[in-house]
């Protein structure tokens, strides 16, 4: 009943993460509606991510013509002061709050089945190589900046374990009742942990 | 702080219906990690779209190949029932039941501000001129298949008095408590539409 180009449209972006096949359905029937140069505008978009490659350092997404990322290449942030972080989207979320004067690692996420992954680990060893490249040998701070759950507390106790020689302290993000959150309404594991991490 | 390419695509993606910029920033990072020929892939499922056109019948999007859609072109379906539908989702939708054995007529949406809007006039001046290369030159019954609000009661109101000449019947989608729904939960609009249209 519908064209296959527009079916192969829904099936491919169907596959997409946040996408499912209505929004894909939806997405088809507008998009054919506008100017030709529009969708070419919007497939130069797909190919153009191909010119992008991983920050040698810290592995955030960069111009594949550069060497470095942004951050890596900024000479004011401190290359003693290292967050660990599972995904590009969570260095975006710290960076827009504007209090990490550091630089990052990005790890890769944790599986759900809470195992160190096998990328996570070939990051961890390249960490180490990064931080005996420091004038100092050894890092001031890592900040483990991981998901405030089980896996996450998995994933710090790692790292804990293997970095004790590489840094002079290892921190987390500090855990409670978020800012203008109401106690009311606070499930009883974050009161827990605010209770326990009580300032 | 992201590569331009990135920015780009992110600004590109949130435009379109569905995809807001968390989803697109996800989706950027996603699609950076997938092999070159999955991104142009994705990029020809745009261009692609540009090979289908309308329907001159119906107004449902075609194979530009092929001079009607799948519908209008089935000599088992019924001409001279003809249901008015907003959105080519409708259509999707109506036709998943199994239950419409007639044809059909996409109008486009009505704008909030609840006035026909110029599109759908368009679209009822040629289901006039369709009509009438019926070979009776009257529809059988035309079911107007529009939301069940205060914008497809206007739709309807101005779609029986014009097509008063052109059809038989003029019929809506039946209004009342969903199959399987629950009397409880069912909010006091739809209630009301219920008792009123009591079978």
């Amino acid at each position: 009943m519908i064209p296959s180009t527009i079916r192969n449209f829904i099936e491919i972006f169907s596959r997409l993460p946040g996408i499912g096949p209505r929004a894909a359905t939806r997405l088809a029937f507008y998009l054919t509606e506008l100017p030709t140069h529009t969708k070419e505008e919007l497939a130069r978009a797909f190919t153009n991510l191909d010119s992008v490659d991983l920050c040698p350092t810290c592995k955030l997404i960069k111009d594949g013509a550069q060497a470095s990322c942004a951050i890596c290449k900024n000479p004011t942030r401190n290359k003693n002061v290292i967050a660990l972080i599972e995904k590009p989207t969570d260095l975006l979320t710290i960076e827009k709050s504007g209090h990490h004067k550091g630089t990052y690692m990005i790890l890769g996420e944790t599986p759900q089945r809470g195992m160190v992954s096998e990328l996570q680990k070939k990051r961890l060893e390249e960490l180490k190589a990064r931080i005996q490249n420091l004038p100092e040998k050894k890092a001031t701070e890592l900040i483990v900046a991981v998901g405030p759950n089980t896996l996450g507390d998995l994933l710090y106790e790692h790292i804990a374990r293997e970095f004790g020689d590489y840094t002079q302290a290892i921190t987390r993000l500090g855990r409670g009742i978020p800012t203008g959150g109401e106690i009311e309404f606070t499930d009883p594991e974050t009161l827990r942990d605010a209770l326990q991490r009580r300032l």
